[in-house]
């Protein structure tokens, strides 16, 4: 039915967005002299969707988004020590370890008896192969994919290179607008899995309804899933 | 001959280094009230270098360790606004145009009447990615490789996916380390063009003698190097 099967990585098969958030509320107390926890928030997210385009996604542009709302929101009274406690929290971001999703490994183990298992991800060639390397996980898959963007036309592309045809390509993770919506719109085959805390820019509008497209609560429920799709 | 032709891309398709250093004369003369230039620059290489394990390359990588040096070259007394500046060299660094090495466009438009031609550039993949776009040379490639490093086992890596022997494999480079002795390694060719301001860190110690080893000065002497390691 299926000739590969293909995840995310960050938020689908270990933890990522929480070491954002953690960082953010350090930075809150950081600039806490200067304005009020909100302003922080609602600041930082401007200024981090601002510089995406230029930025890209990954630890050492958010790292450069809160150096910027620092000098920003003191009005540039900010002290070179404080400016070096933001460049420590983008440091400790970046060799932190990886928290695996509860069943990652038991799922992945299971699912490779029976499929292909590919990791499709995007963001810095660096962290995320960093990433994947302390994961453990790594040997799994039978191909590692970074992508700069997931689109319709990335999936399309990614796929013929493969030669894989989209009805027998089935991706699974936690964003809607990176990994579901544009597999679908492909034709192939997607299992969203959401994320307690997934990103504010990933909120896609309206809701999916396709064939092709399931929901499920736990990474642990992908088996089951497969198997009545077979049937 | 030769199956696939392979060229690096910064400093020896297009101009990179300069971006750098020119940043380096910006943020030598913003810290001119605290150190001498001199020691900007050697304090500059230090971070790099030491932050290049965590940080990868790219211009990403390279503002935050400006701004790292910024900090402690001043001890501390780095102001908002200066720190503000430094981002903004990096800012402008991403969006810089992209400038051709000369004959770059017409020597690839060449050899592709008789090769296939492919981009291997290590470093930031949304940086990279950029700039293949902006340089207009995409098109002339069969394939496009952005990768964390240039090693003789990601060379052999990437030519086992491909299907590529060795021995058929030509790379185009500027950089010793990365583009020639881990390709001549392999059992490859490589032919090395030496760029005038190649980074201090590249440097490796010693020759290189070898078969397949061929130095040119510039770009538009490649066909007619080709022309006669055919005879």
């Amino acid at each position: 039915m299926f000739d590969i099967i293909a995840f995310d990585a960050d938020d689908t098969l270990w933890h990522n967005e929480p070491y954002y958030i953690e960082a953010r509320h350090e930075l809150e107390q950081l600039l806490s002299p200067y304005q009020p926890a909100s302003v922080v928030e609602r600041r930082l997210l401007e200024i981090e969707t601002h510089n995406v385009n230029l930025y890209g996604y990954g630890i050492k542009s958010y790292t450069l988004s809160m150096i910027e709302t620092a000098i920003e929101l003191s009005g540039g009274r900010v002290s070179g020590a404080e400016v070096r406690q933001v460049l420590e929290l983008g440091k400790r971001m970046l060799s932190a370890s990886v928290h695996l999703m509860d069943g990652a490994e038991s799922t992945l183990a299971a699912l490779r008896q029976e499929y292909d298992l590919m990791l499709i991800t995007k963001g810095d060639l660096l962290e995320q192969g960093d990433k994947i390397e302390r994961s453990g996980l790594a040997g799994y898959f039978r191909r590692i994919e970074i992508v700069r963007e997931k689109t319709a036309r990335g999936y399309r592309e990614l796929l013929e290179s493969h030669n894989i045809r989209p009805e027998r390509f089935l991706m699974v993770g936690n964003s809607l607008k990176s990994d579901i919506l544009p597999v679908v719109e492909i034709g192939g085959w997607a299992v969203y899995i959401p994320y307690e805390h997934t990103w504010a820019h990933e909120h896609p509008a309206g809701e999916v309804s396709h064939f092709g497209y399931h929901q499920i609560e736990r990474l642990e429920e992908l088996p089951g899933l497969l198997a009545r799709l077979k049937q």
